[in-house]
């Protein structure tokens, strides 16, 4: 029986709560329906993130991010909700979303969220 | 009203067709299902060709490619199909489909097939 | 009826008023009129912001983009300018115009402009 | 006074017509205006051939293929028109037009024409 | 329960045994031990072949390289029972195996061998 | 006799240890077992450290690396435990580990940890 | 009547004086004449510049970069008089000149200097 | 005291004179003077060829590429003189020269001539 | 005690001597003397071949390139040489030697010898 | 008489001792005698420095780097003794050497020394 796309995000127990240390997921695989005019678009989301006591567990984050194929989504609300969702299910001590979307209309477009929000820093 | 995925695929007429010229449209924003696992696979589509009285049209290629999203295909049969219909469509003097496909279990898939399929021709 | 390049710039409500994150546009296919040959240049034109209670619409930054078409402007002029326009329009937190020109007489040219400026801040 | 767009292409007498030898020239500024969205395409044009009596002028290429900046092409007929014009203005001994164009709709497209045809030919 | 290596290679019916085209997969994950040293070897294998009643399936051609593991087997030997094993379970029209594997003692080894095996021909 | 994976990190004396230098060593050949389907994983690590009174023999390095590859290990928990065993042999006076895990599931992973740790920083 | 070789730099106004943003402009055709052996020397001269009142014209920079052609120079010293000479054409708020120099005796040479100098600052 | 740009091309005997093989000399510091502008040209002259008694000595050669510093040469010309020079002096059994030259009015441009040349031949 | 430079090359078997294949070792850390300066050159030696009864082995490969180190060679006579070596210790049934090295004078310099040789090929 | 190596490092006088700027030397072509094999070791070393009254001389700093061809030399110990030697005949304001070894055993190392030492500093 196939595996179904889901809103559900597993974790596991960190391995080295003890340690400040950075996971980086990066799925090449995203892809949404524009809202405006019903068309795919694909992209790329980066996970980075402290872990405090739990760890995202890759396959439930795939199927997460999987969940995304029939819905309509904006790439800003997209990028945030991503952070929004994975820091209540993970609690990381500081987690970053970079969404990075192909080109529409001849521009391609990245956004990049950070939690907790810091005002003064910049990207490169 | 958002555009929806069809398997129509629209034509105009070449506007050279007493030379042979080639015309290369090149994908990379194609996902099918895969039948086993009903987890989305993702790949770049060639579509290489010398039209004859036809050219395919854009759109309507994007559209056509876009409706393989809900279903289940395996790598060879889809690049299979996708020549068949395009041969069926355009009927082309000479047409060549490149199927590349992500990374599945650490391999890398690619499939190439061509009309008129030539017994003694090996790619690079 | 053909879509017409146009100044005004249109908006939508920022998803995420309450955090600060960045938005990057990239459009490799802008170009202008030198006023001095007459002939036109090419470039790249970057929008990277945090927005503020807008973000930028992502056709309508296109169709702004597109009416230097006809326009002659010089390098530091034109990013000058699209950084005030898009100011004006979004009202961002932090904006950066990063304009890439191709080569003139051997010379490629890169032109970086500030919102707010600062003084001592330096490229990498 | 600016240099404007012209269909005129100059040439200049071959100074070497006893031997076939390869000219290739690359303009990756090209653009025209879609002629059913009338919106900029932007893409990159090669010309390479064996003169026989007269090669191009560089600087009237240039002007001729900024010539289309203003008008409405589509991606087939515009890169056969250029092999066209150019075989009419050359009278080369083999020429090949490449027109790679950037994506529009998540497709990157290319078209190779050349004068004179041959059938049997394929692309790498 | 954790899948094991397998010397058996699965086939499924090839979809369209009416025309000859081309599979090819790659594999970056090849590791084996040198029979001198006791040290293990890296390497990618890439499978590149014409099916004709059979196509091989991924996931036991995966296991299948993946049984290398704890094997000892010089470059030249792994890449041609490679080539062996696999003409006997697929019966392809015609197969290329390519082994390239990383360096050893300051030298990079790369072995491809052919099915049927033609004496004329060189890669580029 | 061939040479045997080991737990055992042999070191040597720092030829400078009035100065902090930094010395890394980038393992492109590391592999494990997944825990959860006992299929192989293949990764780079990355051993990046100032030396205190002790460097890190490279051979011995080499063979410890080695010593996971018939062993179930988690990205996070791999990165980890060499980080704790290279810091209990060498005793540097800082060092970083970083992981970086093939695709998995169509996501590639990435692991960073430091010692001593770091609450403030944050990779690039 | 061709253009010569000149030390003029010629300036204009600049267009957004209340502001401070970076020009830089890369030009990969510097040459020069090495004082020892009288053999050309060839490299890359980068101007990356804060401007204050004038922005430096392209056209002259070109002009006066050719100017070194027939000349003899050290690396170190031609970067530092490239930057001597514009600060005093140009007076800008900060400049970097950036001088990138072919392989000669297998090594690749590279000269960095700025104004105001800063004593504490190391390029990445 | 300074060696200058030279004429003449010094050789040496072939050392396998009994078999057919390729040597290729590739400079990426060629220039030259535009004969309408006035300016510099720029760009990388690669020489391919099988000796027959005599090779062209690697000194020799960077000299005479020198001596084009102060002449004013188009491509095309330079291209097809450097192989007559060459041809002269060297007295191949076969030999193809490959003119690369920088961007000049947004247009990069090749030039690729043989001894002796073929009339069916194509560049890739 | 260390390993010598040595002029001997082993050989071993052809596992698969009823089957034409190629095998390519690629060698970047080739270093001989010039005879003209007495200063080192560095280049890249690969040797590409089909084994008739023999394969060389790789280690004594090594060691025999690393015989050059303290010998003076032209590039054309070194790569000659290698060949004639090669070709005397393994009797291949093709084989090709390609030397590439590191830029001289500003020109970088390929070599490329085959046995047998052959009148009318053409290097890519 | 060919040129010798040499312990002797030249300098001559900064030409702009007023500023702070830095010089870059990068060498491909180093090559010493792994002390353990006998085998030789490759890398490329880096020299980056802000001169104070001396820089050093392109071909005494060519000819020193050759010394170390023939002396035995583990990778730590060479990049800190050419930074011991180089502040030795220099004076720099600041020096850092990076030595970038080639992989051995499957391992790439590199470097990183700097004078004078600060604790607080990681490369990127």
């Amino acid at each position: 029986m196939p595996t179904r796309p889901s809103r559900q995000l597993a974790t596991f127990d960190n391995p080295s709560p003890g340690r400040d240390y950075w996971i980086r997921h990066e799925c090449p695989e995203f892809t949404a329906v524009c809202p405006v005019t019903g068309q795919p678009d694909f992209g790329t989301i980066v996970v980075l993130y402290v872990p405090d006591r739990k760890c995202v567990e890759l396959k439930s984050l795939k199927l997460y991010l999987g969940s995304f194929r029939d819905q309509g989504h904006y790439f800003e609300q997209a990028t945030n909700q991503i952070l929004d969702d994975l820091v209540r299910a993970v609690r990381p001590r500081r987690m970053t979303i970079i969404g990075r979307f192909n080109v529409r209309g001849g521009i391609a477009t990245q956004v990049v969220a950070r939690h907790p929000p810091e005002r003064r820093r910049r990207p490169g």
